[in-house]
C-alpha cells in the first residue's frame, strides 16, 4: 500500500515551457508596466482587461504561423460542444470587444491592455508558452494621425521606462507601399486581389527575415527557395530575377532622410495607385511627427520594416533597441526589436461585416525588461525585511509587539517564524532574505530593557573587505533602549 | 459565396461566464491590489507569480466540490498525452512551487500572489468562471504565531484599502478543536483516522452553511439529510440525536470573550487530546494578537468558523464585513465574508512525502472591491482626457503640436481622431470620455494666434441646473493666447 501511494506522487514541476517569477522579477515588471500605463493614460488611452479565455471562433486564425491554423493555440472542447481557447495575443480579444460593444464604446476607442498571453508552441531557450504583452490600440480612426501618434507614444514610452534617446529607433513603413511594389513586380493584381496571395505571403515573411537571413537568404526565398544549415528546405515565392530585383530594390530604398526615402519609393511604385497612396501616408506621418518634434533620430521611415503578421493593411512600425549586447557566444549584436504594430482595418469586420479602421502597438514585455536590465535600469534585488530574531520561544508575544511597532512605522519587518532553536539559522535566513538588519533580545537584554540591533549591511561589508581596525571603529551591532528601537532602526535604515 | 461567408462570421461574445473589465473597473482593482501588496510587503512577504497553466496532476483534487474531482477545472490533453489545466486557486500552485524549489527558497517562505484563477463551474448572476484572488501564505512555519500574524495582516489590509475599524471582524477557529468535537461525538477515531471520513466531510460542509441554512438546516444535514425548497435532497451525515447535539453545542460555544469561549471549548473537548491541543493554540493566538493590540473588536475567536475546504489542519480564519447592504430583493443583510484561510500542513507533502507546515489567506478581490464601492471608497469614473478638436482637417499637425505640449506638461490629452466633419460629434465624444475640457482653434483663431478653451465640467453643470444669470457670469468657454494654452488649461484643471 505505502509503495503504491508513493508511486502516485505528482511531480512538482511547471509544465514544459512555463515558468514562475519570484520577488524582484515580479516587482520590476510591475514597475515597468505601471510606467507604461502612465504614458498610455496621458495619451488618452483607457484600460481594458478581457478574460484569458475566448471562444476559439472569436480568436480566429491570425497567428504568424499561417501554415498551421489553430496550431499554436491552447484549446479544449466544453461539455456543450463549444471550443474555448486561451488568447494568444491582445489584438484578437480587442477586435471581439470592439465588435461586441460597438454601440457603447466611444469612437474612436483608445484602449490599452496588459496581461499574459499563451502560445502552444515548442518551448525553447528563452521562449515560453506564457508571456506578457502590453498593447495600445486606437479603433475607429481612419486617419494616419492615429498611427503617427502611436509611434510618438512608443518613443515616449521607451524613454519613460529608461531607454535613453539614441539607444532606440522607431521605424515606420507602409504595407500599401509594399503592395505597390508587389503590383509592380507582378504578384498583385488590383483587379483580382486574391490571386498570388500565397506568393505574397512568402515574400512578406522573407522580407521580415532580412535581419536574420541577410540579403542573400531573402533573395533565395523570393526565388526558388532556401535550404538552411540544418538541411531543412523552405519553399520560395518563385519570383523571376526581374521580379525579385523589384522587391530587393524596395528593401534597399532607405535614403539619408525621410524625404529622400519617399522620393525613391515614389519612383519604385510609380505605376501603382495603392503604392502612391502609401507613400503619401508615409509623408503625412513624417510631417505630423516633425510638427511635434519627433525627428528621424527617434522615428524614421524604413522600407525594410514589414512585420510578419498577415493582417496589416497600412502603416507598420517597430521599435528597435540599437545598443549592443553580447549574444550567447560572446559576439556583439544589436539588442533588436522590443515592440511592433501597425494598421489592421479588417479584424473587427470579421465579426460585423463592417470595416473598422484600427491601429495599434504591442510591446514585448519580457524583452523590454531584459533590455532595462542590460542598461542597469532594472535588476535590483528586493529590499529584505528587518528580522526580529527569537531568542526565547516563550517571549514570542514580545517579539510580535516589536515587529508590530516597526510595521506601524512603515518599516518592512517580520519575526523569525521557523524553528528558533538554532540562532545561526535565523541569521542565515536574514541573509537569504537580504535583510538590512536583525533585532536581538535575549532574557538578559529584556531584563535591562534594551535590544541589540545588528547592522547586516555593514556586517556583510566588513566580512567581505574591511580590516580589523575598521571593524573595531564601526561596530556592526549595537545596543539601544527598547523604547528607542523604532527611531534608532529608522535612522540606520535611512543610510541604506 | 457571399452568403456562405456571412454564415461563417464568428459571434462577438465572451464565452459564457466570462467578462471584460473596462476603464475604472481595471484601475480601481489595480489600486486596491497595490495597497494590499504594500501591506503584504511590509509584513515581509515576497511576490510570486506562477503561470496560469499547471499540470492537472500538480493541481490535485482540492476543490470544494469533493463529489466531482476534476470537475470544476478547465483541462485539456496535449499532443504528447499530458493533461494541462488552468489553476483554480493560488494555493495549489504555491504547494507545487514550495516543493519544486524547496532547496532554494528561504524557510519559512512568505509569499503573496495576485492574479486570475479559473473555475469550470456553471456561471450564474455575479458568479464568473475567471476571477481574481489575492493570497498571502507562510510555508515552513509550524508555530501558530504564523497564523496569528496573518490574521493581524488581514485586519491591517482591510483598513488600508478603506474598510473602517468596526465594519469588519476577523474570526478565528481551529480545526483541531472541531476534530476534538468529532472525536467526542464518535465520528473520529484517533486510532483509525480514515474511518468516518465521509461523515466528517458532510459535518464540515454542514457547519460551513450555518449562515445560509440556519441551525435547523444544519441540524438536518447532521442527521438524515435535508430537502431544499426546490425539492433537491442533500445527503446527511447520519448522526444520532446525541451526536448531533455535541456538534450543535460546538457551533454555539462562542461566549462574551475569547477566554470564556476557550473555557467552554475545553469543556466540550475535555476527553480529546487533539481537541485540547486546538484550544491551547487558540489561546496562544489570542495572546499574541492581544500583545500587538488586536482586540476582539478586530479579531475574535468564533467556533462557528470552519471553512469548507477539506485540507485545513489547524487554525482557520475568515474576514467578514459587518455593515449592512440591501440584497437583490431590497432586504438588509450583512455584507459577509471577503477573505478566508487557514493552516494546511499536508499540501506540499503530496509532492515530496515530507510534511511542510503552511498557513495562508485568500482575499476575494471582486467581493472586496464591491464592498469598497458600497462604502464609497471606490467607484469613481476615470478622469477623461482633454480633447483637442479638429476644426480644419489640413491643420492636423498644429493640433498634434498642441496635444504634444499638453502631454509634456503632464496633462492627459488627445486630438480627436474620428471623422472631424461633424463638430457636434467631437463634443459628444468628449462627453462620452468624461473630458474636463475641449480645445478649439478654427482658422480665424489660428490667424489671431488664440485658442478657445471649453470648460466641459462647468458646461455640464450649467446645462443641468444653473440659471441664466450664472451662465452669463461664468462663461464655460473662453479665449486665450495660443502661447498661454498650457498654463491656462493647467489652472483650469486644478479646480477639478
Amino acid at each position: 500500500m505505502a509503495k503504491d501511494k508513493k508511486a502516485r506522487r505528482p511531480k512538482a514541476e511547471t509544465p514544459k515551457g512555463f515558468r514562475d517569477y519570484f520577488g524582484a522579477d515580479v516587482t520590476e515588471r510591475k514597475a515597468m508596466l505601471d510606467t507604461i500605463a502612465e504614458v498610455y493614460h496621458r495619451y488618452g488611452f483607457d484600460p481594458l482587461e478581457s478574460s484569458g479565455v475566448e471562444t476559439l471562433d472569436a480568436l480566429g486564425k491570425y497567428l504568424p504561423d499561417v501554415d498551421r491554423p489553430h496550431a499554436g493555440v491552447f484549446a479544449w472542447q466544453e461539455d456543450d460542444g463549444d471550443w474555448l481557447a486561451l488568447r494568444y495575443d491582445l489584438t484578437a480579444p480587442l477586435a471581439r470587444v470592439a465588435a461586441q460593444f460597438r454601440n457603447d464604446l466611444p469612437s474612436p476607442y483608445r484602449r490599452y491592455a496588459m496581461g499574459p498571453v499563451w502560445r502552444n508552441e515548442k518551448p525553447g531557450p528563452g521562449r515560453f508558452r506564457q508571456f506578457y504583452q502590453c498593447d495600445a490600440d486606437t479603433v475607429g480612426a481612419a486617419s494616419v494621425a492615429a498611427d503617427a501618434e502611436i509611434c510618438a507614444m512608443l518613443a515616449d514610452t521607451l524613454e519613460a521606462v529608461g531607454i535613453p534617446r539614441g539607444d532606440y529607433i522607431v521605424r515606420v513603413n507602409n504595407r500599401k507601399v509594399l503592395n505597390g511594389v508587389m503590383e509592380v513586380a507582378g504578384v498583385l493584381d488590383p483587379a483580382d486581389p486574391d490571386k498570388h496571395e500565397h506568393e505574397r505571403g512568402i515574400v512578406l515573411r522573407a522580407i521580415d527575415k532580412l535581419d536574420r537571413l541577410g540579403e542573400y537568404g531573402v533573395r533565395a526565398l523570393l526565388g526558388e527557395g532556401r535550404r538552411d544549415e540544418s538541411g531543412d528546405f523552405t519553399e520560395g515565392a518563385g519570383l523571376s530575377d526581374e521580379q525579385a530585383e523589384v522587391v530587393m530594390g524596395f528593401m534597399a530604398a532607405k535614403r539619408e532622410n525621410g524625404e529622400a526615402t519617399c522620393t525613391r519609393l515614389r519612383e519604385l511604385v510609380a505605376h501603382s495607385t495603392i503604392g502612391s497612396e502609401g507613400v503619401t501616408e508615409l509623408e503625412t506621418i513624417a510631417a505630423l511627427l516633425a510638427a511635434q518634434g519627433y525627428g528621424p533620430e527617434r522615428i524614421e521611415l524604413d522600407p525594410s520594416v514589414v512585420r510578419g503578421l498577415g493582417y496589416y493593411t497600412g502603416p507598420v512600425y517597430e521599435a528597435e533597441l540599437t545598443f549592443e549586447i553580447l549574444d550567447e557566444k560572446g559576439r556583439p549584436r544589436q539588442f533588436g526589436s522590443v515592440a511592433g504594430g501597425g494598421r489592421y482595418d479588417d479584424l473587427v469586420k470579421r465579426f460585423t461585416g463592417q470595416a473598422v479602421p484600427a491601429t495599434g502597438v504591442s510591446i514585448g514585455v519580457d524583452r523590454l525588461l531584459a533590455a532595462l536590465r542590460e542598461k542597469g535600469r532594472a535588476g535590483a534585488t528586493l529590499q529584505g525585511p528587518v528580522i526580529v530574531t527569537v531568542m526565547d520561544r516563550d517571549r514570542m508575544a514580545d517579539y510580535q509587539k516589536m515587529v508590530g511597532e516597526l510595521r506601524a512605522a512603515g518599516i518592512r519587518a517580520e519575526v523569525y517564524l521557523g524553528n528558533p532553536k538554532n540562532f545561526g539559522n535565523q541569521l542565515k535566513y536574514a541573509d537569504k532574505r537580504n535583510s538590512p538588519a536583525a533585532i536581538i533580545q535575549g532574557s538578559d537584554e529584556a531584563e535591562r530593557g534594551v535590544v541589540q540591533i545588528k547592522d547586516l549591511v555593514l556586517g556583510a561589508k566588513i566580512a567581505e573587505s574591511a580590516s580589523l581596525e575598521e571593524w573595531k571603529s564601526q561596530p556592526a551591532q549595537f545596543e539601544v533602549p527598547r523604547a528607542d528601537l523604532v527611531t534608532e532602526l529608522s535612522s540606520l535604515l535611512e543610510k541604506y
